[in-house]
């Protein structure tokens, strides 16, 4: 669709809202490639734009679509005004590319909706104390649209995406994946965790703080999303919600270290203050008092992971340093695991029955992953997705909350 | 070129510049065709964009390019720094879409300025007392660079264009047509006035009440261009500068106005209520105490004068109102002619002899302008040039203060 007719179908859609009697501020994004095309530019004048320029420049994508929307609403009678994150005091950190909100001013975005207004806020971005824009990080608009609501004490937030709502598993992997009417803010926290890309993990955090009702549902659609709300008991009966997929980790391994206390410290000491994010971590002990640690970091912080690595492992003594960035991780969530048992046992066998080796597994309290090949990921998500039956509709979710 | 090659090759102009020692201030306006691509965006999803959203969409043109050039300049290790017109507190009043500065606040960039960093501004944008974005009006860039030359002090101010200087005409309908080395300040404000595209008046206007000097040159050659500055004794003895051509104007006739005081008030005064620039204005006395009043405006006012126009004329008791969009002036300015007689003559006549008819004449202490037929327009420009013998350099110019 052409960005201008998208900008009326959401006018539309924001009048009709309002016309409801709602009062309504909406966050928008960047329209379509925009912010694809931005970075591309910054890359072209430069091997390393500086985080201040470079949210200078992907700012301008969201500062257009407002603009936009605000005319798209005038023109069909809608009374409107646009906001950037800086206008509307959107304050965050001053880590730029990667910002988090701190507070919002109500007081402005108050008085234009008790003027009859539909406030517009530019997503994604912020201002710092020291008055630089900043941008919050891909994604970061959900976060936008949380914080917003949390500073309204609004009835609800809607996220408008390009699915749905969300699903069993990824309808693209799993074609009989389910849209689930009903999900807690635990097992949306963990799915976002865990790859599934349709929310940002910041703004599942915030509802889940401030106890706002969250409503995923298609840009596209009129038919009603996923709500995520505060666990009920109902949920409890589902053993497993959803199953998702992360191709975004790599694994390091780190053979025959010696088991002497404080080596786990070392080790991961250093990649912490380098600012790399480790996610699941195993070790296993091996004969002669030389164990193997293994674990996953984002597959773009892999080179100065092994770099790191590399010299820790040398002072410590162990045999080498190995990495795989062929892996993939699959992972089943569901708030139920917590009074159900055998829920990991039925994913191993069901993946073991498939042929399909995993590699390392850790658990949380609701959530099993498994890191396989990734030459059988999507199998592996497939696998899991019917041994936990989640295509069929339960009982207990069709009297569920909704 | 591509944007990205554009930005670059501005980036080693600057990088040179301050390595020569100078303290460097930049002002850049948007990319390309970025402003017109935003308006015709805006015109898709409006039919009539609101000012406040309109600049707020076209400011983000400029922040792209400041971003943008600052990546650059570090990239080739030149320590920068970028600013919108809200950061730096360019402040304008509150008219949407043709904002005019009311002041600039030096500290920010000066502090910058200190540290030894190269300062880049968006241009065409500021912030108006209630904190909206607002912009300037086309060419608004160049006033914004002024504008930071008088907040500074600086030495001088440089405008990169893309032609080479101030021409004694368009070099595209007078291919003999010459750079000049110097103008004046009041020359360049006639030029400009009569439709010489190269300054925005507002930016002239500034350089002349403040003294700036002003160098406007080529963005994509070394060689030097012209440079604007105040009067001195040798410029008197050219009697013309330049021949500009303005095609953006329509004349306007009221017949048979009765000829009693207070005729002219009554017509002008409601065109002024509503904003129309009334340009030229001629009375011919006719017999039977009847004048005619001609008047021309710009082109895009037309639609709106005539409706004026005719209401009042009706009032008056006049015979009628014509109008005619099909006309061109062509100005010939220079400060010799303080000093000079028969100038206006030599216009006349030349334009005479070549069978050109002049429908309007208004002159001021430094400028003929002669209303004429649109078709003959550009042969006008040719007789006028010629006239004067611009092509030539004579000897005064070439002793002049260069």
């Amino acid at each position: 669709m052409a960005d201008a007719d998208r900008i009326k179908r959401v006018a539309q859609r924001v009048a009709r809202t309002k016309n409801q009697g709602h009062k309504v501020a909406v966050v928008v994004s960047a329209l379509g490639q925009t912010t694809d095309e931005l970075v591309a530019l910054a890359h072209q004048v430069s091997t390393e734009p500086s985080g201040r320029e470079f949210d200078m420049l992907l700012s301008t994508g969201e500062q257009v679509s407002i603009a936009l929307l605000a005319m798209a609403l005038h023109d069909i009678g809608c009374d409107a005004i646009s906001f950037t994150g800086l206008q509307l005091g959107i304050i965050t950190d001053s880590a730029h590319t990667k910002a988090r909100i701190i507070s919002v001013d109500k007081n402005r975005i108050m008085s234009e909706l008790d003027r009859g207004r539909v406030v517009i806020v530019a997503g994604f971005q912020g201002v710092s104390e020291a008055r630089e824009i900043t941008t919050l990080g891909r994604g970061g608009s959900d976060t936008t649209a949380v914080a917003i609501a949390v500073a309204l004490s609004a009835d609800i937030c809607e996220i408008y995406t390009d699915v749905n709502g969300v699903f069993t598993a990824d309808p693209r992997i799993v074609p009989n994946a389910r849209k689930l009417a009903v999900t807690s803010y635990d097992e949306m926290l963990e799915l976002a965790g865990a790859g599934a890309k349709v929310l940002h993990l910041r703004a599942v955090e915030l509802v889940k703080k401030y106890g706002i009702k969250l409503h995923v549902r298609s840009s596209f659609e009129q038919e009603e999303g996923t709500l995520v709300v505060a666990e009920t008991e109902e949920m409890e009966r589902h053993v497993v919600s959803g199953v998702s997929l992360d191709k975004g980790e790599a694994k390091v391994s780190v053979a025959d270290v010696p088991d002497v206390p404080g080596t786990a410290a070392r080790l991961f000491g250093p990649l912490a203050d380098r600012g790399i994010n480790v996610d699941m971590i195993v070790q296993s002990v091996g004969a002669n008092g030389l164990n193997t640690i293994s674990f996953t970091v984002p597959e773009s912080e892999l080179k100065e992971a092994l770099e790191t690595t590399k010299k820790i492992a040398a002072e410590l003594g162990a045999r080498g340093v190995e990495c795989d960035p062929a892996i993939a991780k699959v992972s089943a969530v569901g708030v139920g695991m917590r009074s159900h048992s055998g829920v990991a046992a039925r994913m191993f066998q069901a993946l073991g029955e498939a042929g399909i080796n995993i590699h390392m597994i850790s658990t949380s309290e609701i959530k099993i992953s498994c890191v396989v090949d990734a030459s059988r990921a999507e199998e592996a998500v497939r696998v899991a997705h019917d041994a936990f039956e989640l295509s069929k509709l339960s009982v207990e979710q069709g009297t569920g909350t909704r």
